[in-house]
């Protein structure tokens, strides 16, 4: 018998922790710590889960609080005090301070059920199956959200075929100078375009999963501006870039545009505890009751964290003001390695950031070397190309800088070893 | 601006809180309180997420402690030790005394996102589409899953056609003496049934949602030795009724059968917290890494909960036995209400109860007399005419006692009230 | 380069050719003829194609004078004389006679077309998508109709997944004595059966492909009902049991039932032309101009045999009596063989009649010794165990009383060696 | 009653006949005579099945001869002489001189048919789903086919969500300069782009109903490397443009690719009589016998004139030559209207020609006048805004002239109604 419980017991679907072959422990703020004792800064952050950190003591004290005096845990879709103050606080905290007039539904605690539902009601409430997904976006693994995924990994293991979608291309897929929104404004307009009027676009502010590839606040301008031509209904799918990831709380608030739907998850309860929602105009919320429904709609921990958090991080501008500083310099830091060795591309905006490489075996070589020398960072992309920093929002300058540092290191070893091989071959002393 | 925060920001989709319509604020046991002071006995229990109860003190406690330690929260699927004691207790507390030999797949933490994954890796294994689901099944509402559940209401919203799924009449569908799985083995046997071999069935041992319709024993043997015949994979379904709900923890143990694929999800993690596992026969677990995956698969303080819910509950036979007893106990008295009214129907086994009434208007008047009364009980079935009782398994004697009068009150006064009405049609005094 | 051209140029998809390996030169009546100079009696007639027989002198004529006459040949939809006069025709001699009211759509000249069309019709007209389809149903092979047909050789060249069909057991599958029309009923009246509520449940009164399986006029008056009863669109594909093979010429007449949607084609243009109809209640033609077109809708020179042919065979009931009465007499020369030899049975109805043999190697067996001895029979079912007798309606008596001489000999024939191999076996003679 | 029997009886679907109300009744060549005694000139040419006209004498003596001598009309699949002669003739004058290596699959004899088999082949050898086709393509109506055809009219009326299909544009969509190709050949290598590596694309080199969008030679050709380097099948759906329509048997034979699947229908039988051929590379022919059935897959007479029309047409480059001078002809005339008036755009290539109007509206009445003054011409495109020329190939260069003289009088007419128009309004005469 194997005598490691994780080879012996899960199954083999498990991935970051072949990645990451430790067993975790503890962790606060930017750190996180194994078994063995050693210490890792955090560029992953839950893959954008743990927007404060881990561990917050404002929230955990108030999740501490809540659970010791016997509050509801759980509690399907009914009414406790806990969704109460949720509802009222994002509503004072986020709502109304960008003057948004939105509805909210708890769906079953995950993105992918947050795309689920918020598929199915703008399929309902326009009457069309049809929907635009754009290429390399990411929206979830359960088959409705799936056939909005882009990546043929996850594609690949539907088991049936996923229906219903069609597929554009991103901002700057076909090249610079193309505005690939007048693609789609031709295809919606043309009565034999093969591509039927949808109920919706999906689309993804910055594609986390999809290497860090940023839609411009233009682009999004006009994708909004196509969608109201045809009536057609726009989702944001904030749940990576959502929660302050990008500075704003929504990631399409620089952009100036106002989504028909929007889902959130993730970072949202602030704790990395499952919750996820869907916001929709109210003239969209044609639900009738329980026509979506799931037994962890009611998360009270979560609420209580995600309240906490609204308290804690959004009724000033310091954390967004600390994005965009932070968001700077980890781009600066970025744009000048990709300046020193061309092969490599700076990518993203905010705190959601990715370094191009050459090649996959450039991204996983350096990010194996990253977590060796104590920081935890993946990669992403069609080509798993991408290195993804992604650290926590509220990382302090000093840990930040060395995370940055430990980066810097390994891939200036990686590419120059690159340029002495390179030099060698252009020597004559070695043979490829 | 309406000044109920319920009304005025969540999606109309809600729908246990217009049934049961007040704030509910804390709980413990089968207690569960409201913010106007009112105490009602549970016997909703999370639609079966709570069969410790609520806030059950040794789970709260290592909940706490875990929380105010700084372990870790949230993890994707890297490798914790909360996860490895959750493993290694599942092994030795579950799997072992019941000479099972599964690997664990941690899915999104939500019955519907283990049914997805169940669903992908019995087709990828396959390498066939079809699926062979249930009338009156419950699977989830995410569209995969989705295609599996028979409810209109529900796919009625799917916004697309649900696909790949073949439906076929649950054990009791076509009338006493008839074994539906006979029909079953004809259509897999038969070139030209037009149902092409399936991947999988997926079946619940007892339809919850469905309306308390449970299959005997002998039927899920039958319907285990179809699908071994044809090189079909079952899966049982057990987020409802398993983790101790018919008194075993899997419930299918009464029928001595082995399926190849488990879903368990609601009263796993013991607390009500979100968590989902697939168990699968290791030849099966075919998943290449992070093929399927999600946020939330790393719920440290569900893993946290759910070891010591085994360890608190499953180290001996005594929730067993009391399970039994109490079920029985349930049993009796709902069986004794259908001898008195013949219209009645007591269905169910352990503590997965209902009683089918006449109508959809009885079994609602009747809920809604309980609620005033202080019990909490909800309806269920395709005409929502049955009385689903689901108390914690671990409610007081008394308290199930209490619970089962405020029923047998309610049931008996809507009943009478029938019945004079049709001795007043009989006597000629009363004209419909 | 190999010599036989159909080898060398054709695509192995070929089929009937296979069993009946030699190049047909000429025909008349239900006498067919090879390049080698044999004569066959053909119980094929074109698969139900040639009711009245190959190159009939009635059909001819009409058919040589036109073409010399340099009618129309191809019109679209476009009116032209013959459409007209076809039209004139079977509304008074088909239409008026049986009092039915119904308007017709040319579709492309094949039953798969006209199959297409009538799904989309219904879907149309009920604004549903799902389609009822029974076990061992056969409609057609392109992807709509497929997904209606039962045989998995069929669906398992679709490619994609049928989607919109849910099947259920037709007539006797269930076994003696259980209506299934009862299920479905009970599955359209139950909100959580799963099986959502159809546009159309489509059917054949007599399954030929499916293995001669006749449904009875009581079940099918039954299946009317419940489709009355829910609102739900009944098509009779009448493709290969119409045109007078069972006696009447639509092959309902007999259960008296009044479908909402009649498919035609095969035997309809009467001289083996390419031609289909759908025929559909008035209040149902909701098409708008060339939603359904096809290349092919305007065959004149079908339209001129079909019409030549209806008012050759259809102003009296000459041909139906002679059809009922050829019909007994191959039902109980089949009868007395399958009384004579308890593992065959016979069945169908009218001039559409099988020999169930114990397996394939038996029907395959006997039907390549008829062909040696110069009777052209084809096999079917899910099996391909079935013996199908489908000659041509106008067979003369003593072809017909040979070509069952035929069968009979070689049934005989093939049942004696079983039964002497048994003997032996019995006799401790022979060991298998 | 309607006295009309068309009113009366034919389904709303009907179409052509509303845009030519008149009953047509014999035709020969490029002329075509109706009830009323007047003649038209055939610029429809059964919208590109008569490429050889009406009743051409060689082609009708072949055929009277054939039916006549009791030859065989309906043969299933079976070898006959006659399909053994066409396959020959095939083989010999246009397979062999043009150097192709492929095997024949006869189908269902219409076209969508064709491509129904032509995309389940291309499934079944490579194993894969996804198909790509382009905007504004046209593939037919039955559900498989439909998925690849573009207009939303059809496509509204498929009654189920038609699936497999991706859609890409086609060449000039994106504006010139940009080479669509391209653009595929990102979407197939980028392993997240969202578009599964498809089975095959399917393409017309000139888009009949799409508008008469040419592609060009190089685009052509670019498409076949962007299949090749991926691995993907290349499907031409030569089926409106084949048969000589563009000069070449083929219409790709201009761009020297050599597609691996390849649909003819149409023209193919010379005469109007329904046919559809696939012809496959050898090495995809991986159908298994009778998998793809039918049952007019034998349709003799069309053999018969599809031979004599190869005979008569295809033995020497006397057509080619023609069509290309013809064609050129009706392109200059076409250009010298779209000189004059710059709204105007003159499009297509061989004898498949088209001219766009500025609007649906133009395009109808300028084709409403024209049937008024004897010429039958149709409208295509998204919009119906373009005229569409298609001739005969044999069209007498009299008849040619005259035709064309009757459109450019109307479209002068019609284009100076406009210019008429707009001076007042200038001068301020008119106010609109």
């Amino acid at each position: 018998m194997n005598s490691n419980v994780f080879e012996r017991l899960e199954s083999s679907v498990r991935s970051y922790c072949r990645t990451f072959p430790t067993v975790f422990t503890r962790a606060s703020g930017s750190r996180i710590h194994d078994a063995r004792g050693n210490s890792y800064i955090d560029f992953l952050a839950g893959a954008g889960t743990l927007n404060y950190g881990h561990n917050h003591p404002a929230l955990k004290e108030a999740l501490l609080e809540y659970v010791a005096d016997d509050n509801i845990v759980h509690s399907l879709d009914l009414h406790t005090a806990a969704k109460q103050r949720f509802l009222e606080t994002f509503e004072s905290l986020v709502l109304k301070p960008r003057n948004m007039r939105y509805v909210m539904q708890f769906t079953g605690p995950t993105g992918t059920n947050a795309v689920e539902a918020a598929l199915k009601v703008a399929r309902k409430a326009t009457g069309r199956t049809n929907v635009i997904a754009f290429t390399n976006g990411f929206h979830g693994v359960t088959l409705g959200a799936l056939a909005c995924t882009g990546n043929r990994h996850h594609r690949g293991a539907a088991g049936v075929d996923p229906a219903g979608v069609n597929r554009l291309p991103y901002d700057g897929y076909l090249g610079d100078g193309i505005d690939t929104t007048a693609y789609l404004d031709k295809l919606l307009g043309d009565n034999s375009s093969g591509v039927d009027l949808p109920a919706a676009v999906i689309v993804e502010t910055v594609q986390g999963e999809g290497g860090i590839n940023s839609a411009s606040a233009q682009w999004l301008r006009h994708l909004e501006r196509v969608c109201r031509k045809h009536r057609v209904l726009l989702i944001i799918d904030d749940i990576q870039a959502g929660c302050g990831r990008t500075g704003s709380f929504f990631s399409f608030e620089e952009a100036g545009i106002r989504p028909d739907i929007i889902t959130l998850s993730k970072s949202l309860s602030g704790f990395g505890l499952p919750m996820a929602v869907v916001l929709m105009k109210p003239a969209l919320d044609c639900w009738e009751p329980g026509e979506h429904n799931g037994t962890f709609r009611g998360h009270n921990l979560a609420f209580i964290t995600a309240t906490r958090a609204l308290e804690t991080f959004w009724t000033d501008d310091r954390l967004s003001l600390a994005v965009q500083r932070k968001g700077e310099q980890v781009g600066e830091r970025l744009a000048a390695l990709a300046q020193r060795f061309p092969t490599l591309e700076a990518r993203g905006r905010g705190l959601m950031r990715g370094l191009r490489t050459p090649g996959e075996e450039y991204a996983t070589e350096i990010a194996a070397a990253c977590f060796d020398q104590g920081l935890i960072v993946e990669t992403c992309g069609p080509r798993d190309d991408v290195l993804k920093v992604l650290c926590p929002l509220t990382i302090p300058d000093d840990e930040l800088g060395l995370g940055l540092d430990i980066i810097e290191r390994n891939v200036v070893r990686r590419m120059e070893r690159d340029g002495k091989r390179n030099a060698r071959v252009a020597a004559g002393v070695f043979r490829p």
